[in-house]
């Protein structure tokens, strides 16, 4: 397989070409095959944009009618029909059903343009400048998204300085007897603390880039009601663990609460188009007409395929199927934790977006040859990149989803055998 | 027509929809069509984003044919047959044919993404943290790109002060006896002028957003020797102006320099697929590998339809008549100029990224009216919003480009109807 | 009494004079005379600043001589006579016998200035921006100052944001049982945590403004350890601690640290003259000459009576009598805090820096009007002003003592007469 | 003369006594003298802060009065008669006798003390965060300060961005063709010049560090008319300029503006005593008590020596005879000027307020060592270091003054023979 012309042409920045250096071709559901046919089981599905599976025929049939009907494909933030079924499929399908009331913004299509939207949105909501993010944080690689992550590598990367960011820990961090949520409640309580009114707490419900951590209902339950109390605007950041991948179409959705903003991106479009929304509590919607505004906030061909993948959460077989494989992967790990307790340190983790934290990078490097050559791709996360993230699409078969379990088991056991 | 759900479901911001109050469904070439089936002939085509005209059957065929194949569409920044195929594509028929050697770089598929990173790259070569931007410039909504912006309404929007950015007079501003190139150079000359060095200047050929200002070939060629005496990285946000806009795929072709990096998206694609690079000199490409990631910079469907936009570069029929529409419409703009000497202040931009500076903002409002009551869409621009962007498809029909004129032509004409 | 000059020409800004409505003349020790005659004893001491009593003799009668005699008074950072004597004044009397060894840098004449000065010299030795300060603190008006600031009201002063501030939690923050220490030691060797190395993390060893909160040796010691470990300068800023006021000359003695930076002014001229020092320890005095310069840092007279202050420290019937005034005052006020539970919540402080924490503001502004009526001058601190800051000279006679807290007390029953 | 301890002991910082290697004690007049019994006349009088000459009888013996007789010497900002006193000479001598009307304020007893205040005042008035400030200007060096300062050096020392600052080129910068009061007034009313409207616009008259650049009466105006039209506030650094030094008592007199705010610091004191003030503009006043505060405000002895100081100017024959030596010193650098053509460019500054711009910096190198050999002091100004400053006290006599000028007549001399 040739790779010289990525060598050749393409920047020194480019990096899964190189932990993956094979060439691939097409892809079907969980699995993906290179140029040679061989094929592998795909544990990161686009880094969780992949969700529904690649080429998921309920949602890429309506696309190739679409793109071969000479249909409007751009159209800026202008009216087109099938945005306004779009619309209405999100709102029926996924808002009503939850009880939720959210208007909808198309911030321009990836992750970070909606964090940035939504923390542009906040101040100017609140008139307040600051932000209140969280240690291990991940939203994006724009300005205003770096500033509010967490990494050391991250943030050296914008070249300035993070401004307007008040850095507290997440839940548990960075251990379970530390009160975060009460800190935070003190510290926004007191008029000599320090801590300046922020426009709007910033978190994600599972921080997978951080190494998987995963924040408890209450914890998230009492930092929306820090939030109300101070005027401050709750953002939940569910790019990488909303629009599916948890089991429940929201992450927040066991916390029972209703963040005032809610960004989506990834596997929104379900077919790894770039497409993003960012959902608004009606009152917070104080944008004026066009103050917000970018070229690709009408990508048509997104609109129809992430209706179609709406549709599928109002089919109860789906919704059965997904929590049937959260189950089965759950008991698939539980199973390794307890195999390999010199290897794996703990699950992390909730529903189909897991983690095993093991005790050092280099296992977790060891692991990710050892399953390339076998047919799984998996991809480290955490600070100290000792986290496997295990994220199959929700919609993988229990035949692809064992198969690639058997893979990654056999790859944690060469690990022994080196030993 | 039923725009009721754009008005329940959508965000406050939406702008487009207001000003053309229909809602669109077929589109091709220079046209688009609504559900009513009444044509407009598109002088907008996504903001600079569908310069090769809606659904391009040279471009959108591929991209059928590989949607309906099964083929890979989301990759990350893995190795794929699509994006080998694009980059020996843009290698051998943009940058070969034109004596560039750069090393590209997908940054995530928006045009602000692109100069984000763009900025983050020149701070890391350099080690520096200010950037120098200009009067009236435009870069983009998210907050290193808002940074450099110079529209009042828009350095607002990200409610954080706009650090790190040093604004200098563009070519002849404020007018044209002020010699912007020799202030600049005394500045960075000079140990006490409190002006730091900075790690890049930013710089559009054309400011789009900013009124459709252009800079001269001399000044361009100054700056660069500036940039160049100063160890300044010189970085051109052709997001608007390049990929065709001007007659030429870059728009600094005429004024013969060579940018340290410079900025594609819009129409890059070919199709309005969001997507776009980052050209880099290979010295100045210091990125480490990962560096800088995100979600959605393996677009494999955009990898197609680009590739496809760039073989048409190689296409002696097809440069030609580009050249002919250019022709045509300067001719026909200053036939507009001089015929409506009352309306229009003057013609603005170059080649088919032209525009038409009125004499107010009320002038452009109820041109932009009349034209839509007729078929034809357009838009303004500038810190007053008078000015009208004139940018057609450079594929537009000498049919569809006359018919179009002739609205214009009859919109101004009303004006003086109503006077 | 005629206080109509500073309500028709002083700014509104003044502050004191609407507090105590007299005019001042005369001062000798603890007392002071307004124009009437009427005394007062003085436990604000100019907010610290004349911790060694009013005009005392053995200062002021040099500090005659010297006006009188021609001798240079202004020198900039010129080498005088005056200078010599107190460099070795200072390193004889205060640095040696205390096992210190640091270089002397004027930094400009007030405590804010010497912060400014050491905040700069660490951010230059390490090469870093971002500074660690704490909740509650308080270190000066000017900006550098301001942002290192906990106070809410003052952080709205500068008008612009506080950039390169890292807060953390000062001891014992919020409550007991959080290990503030640990926190800081966790965010720094995180590289996840969001939190980058700062050049230096600056304290005061008890934060007057802020409530008169005292660090624990234990904890000082710990952030010194964590400072050494990785590579942050340690600045205690002594301001109003040091120079005699908790009974020690440095505030820090008790914990058997050694800062790496210390700043002094407020009590260190002796006579109120203003005047500061930063002391560095040798290494770190990376400034090139003259990089750091200004206008009032040769200033003689207060060199003169700052060496005659410094002599003091040399008399062992000094330092005795000292120890002894200590003792009586921390008698007196456990006495006070056992007589008024329902207005006293607890002593605070340490040394001769003590105060009282009463149940509300209002307490205290009862207190502080009765106290004044009846001769004796109280200031309130903490960000709800319901600490009673009791700054007496740290010479103040066992009779003066012994008034004062009569009147004190008085004024504290008065309280419960209102009831 | 032994100058080992300030080697011993003093940081690396100290500047002035390296340039001057003697170690000085008594001064009187234009004339100080080292340990060793040589005399200098003082060409630099304290950076400008010794207008008046070195222990002026008329202002010290006051002092020794006020200080041999147990007045209260620091006061915080409390009412003392000796202030009471100042409030009514300063007003008295100084603003009405010219058609002033400023609210005063005690920001701390420093120069940039002081405009760290009317920056934080302008800001406060205005809700706006940026400031303009001028190429080659310098303000202090607290964080606020440098901030708006232009030199390079300068900047660097704060070890953090220069936030909130927009530069613009100063009168005649960078050449005579150049309408910098044009500019400003463009950027300010374009929307789109990226430029905000800032709180206030800090300017010196006369740019001292920066090389004793002047700005025309025209100019001024100029400035002040777009202030008002504009809603930014005025202040006038009148730091170093002010207090006498041009020959008025304030610097901009001679352009008939009146500026919002003023600073005045070095020379008020009449004495070297560090004090300042910040005048305001009565509708500018909107400080709340106390929230702008510090300890160093109550500096009774500087009140007694700045009355007296004050006085002076009602006095016909010091005004007089401030003139009559204005007009002989700009005869004795014209003469310079005309005679050293090779070795001095022009005479820059203005009034007392004096300078020679040299060819180089080695010229002025030269001409300090020889001067001071031969008993004169003079310091170098300027990005490049090669204008000498020539600050005489404005009460210079005129057989000290013609001394002096021989001496600098033949340092440049000096150069001739180097030749």
């Amino acid at each position: 397989m040739n790779t010289d012309p990525f060598a050749a042409h393409e920047s020194n920045v480019r990096r899964y070409g190189r932990s993956f250096p094979t060439v691939f071709t097409k892809a079907i559901g969980a699995t993906i095959w290179d140029e040679s046919g061989k094929s592998y089981v795909d544990f990161l599905v686009g880094s969780g944009a992949l969700n529904y599976g690649h080429n998921n025929p309920l949602i890429i049939d309506p696309a190739v009618e679409y793109l071969a009907g000479k249909n409007i494909l751009l159209s800026l933030d202008m009216y087109t029909a099938a945005k306004r079924d779009f619309l209405e499929l999100f709102v029926e399908s996924i808002l009503k059903p939850r009880g939720l009331s959210y208007k909808i913004q198309f911030p321009g299509p990836t992750g970070t343009n909606a964090n940035e939207a939504a923390l542009a949105l906040a101040r100017k909501y609140t008139g307040r400048s600051s932000v209140m993010a969280f240690t291990n944080a991940f939203h994006g690689m724009s300005l205003g998204s770096l500033a509010v992550s967490g990494s050391a590598s991250t943030r050296e990367l914008g070249g300035v300085a993070r401004h307007d960011v008040i850095r507290v820990p997440y839940d548990s961090y960075p251990n379970q007897t530390f009160d975060s949520a009460g800190y935070i409640e003190s510290v926004l309580g007191d008029p000599g603390s320090g801590v300046e009114k922020p426009a709007a707490i910033i978190l994600e419900t599972i921080q997978a880039e951080g190494g998987m951590n995963t924040a408890s209902a209450a914890w998230l339950s009492e930092i929306q009601r820090i939030c109300r109390e101070h005027g401050v605007v709750l953002i939940v950041d569910d790019i990488q663990a909303g629009a599916g991948r948890t089991g429940d179409f929201f992450s927040f959705e066991f916390a029972k609460i209703e963040p005032d903003i809610v960004c989506l991106s990834k596997s929104l479009s379900g077919s790894g188009n770039p497409f993003s929304v960012v959902l608004i509590r009606p009152e917070i919607d104080v944008w004026k007409p066009g103050e917000h505004s970018g070229t690709f906030r009408g990508n048509n061909l997104a609109f129809v395929t992430s209706g179609a993948m709406c549709k599928l959460w109002s089919d109860g077989q789906f919704t059965a199927g997904v929590e049937r494989t959260t189950a089965r992967l759950q008991g698939h790990l539980d199973r390794l934790v307890e195999k390999f307790p010199k290897y794996i340190e703990q699950k992390r983790g909730r529903g189909l977006m897991a983690g095993l934290k093991c005790r050092s990078q280099a296992i977790v490097a060891r692991v990710h040859d050892v399953a390339f050559e076998n047919g799984l791709l998996i991809e480290a996360s955490g600070p100290n990149r000792d986290v496997i993230k295990v994220l199959p699409p929700i919609t993988i078969t229990d035949d692809e989803l064992d198969h690639a379990i058997e893979i990654l088991d056999h790859a944690v056991q060469e690990q022994t055998n080196d030993d």
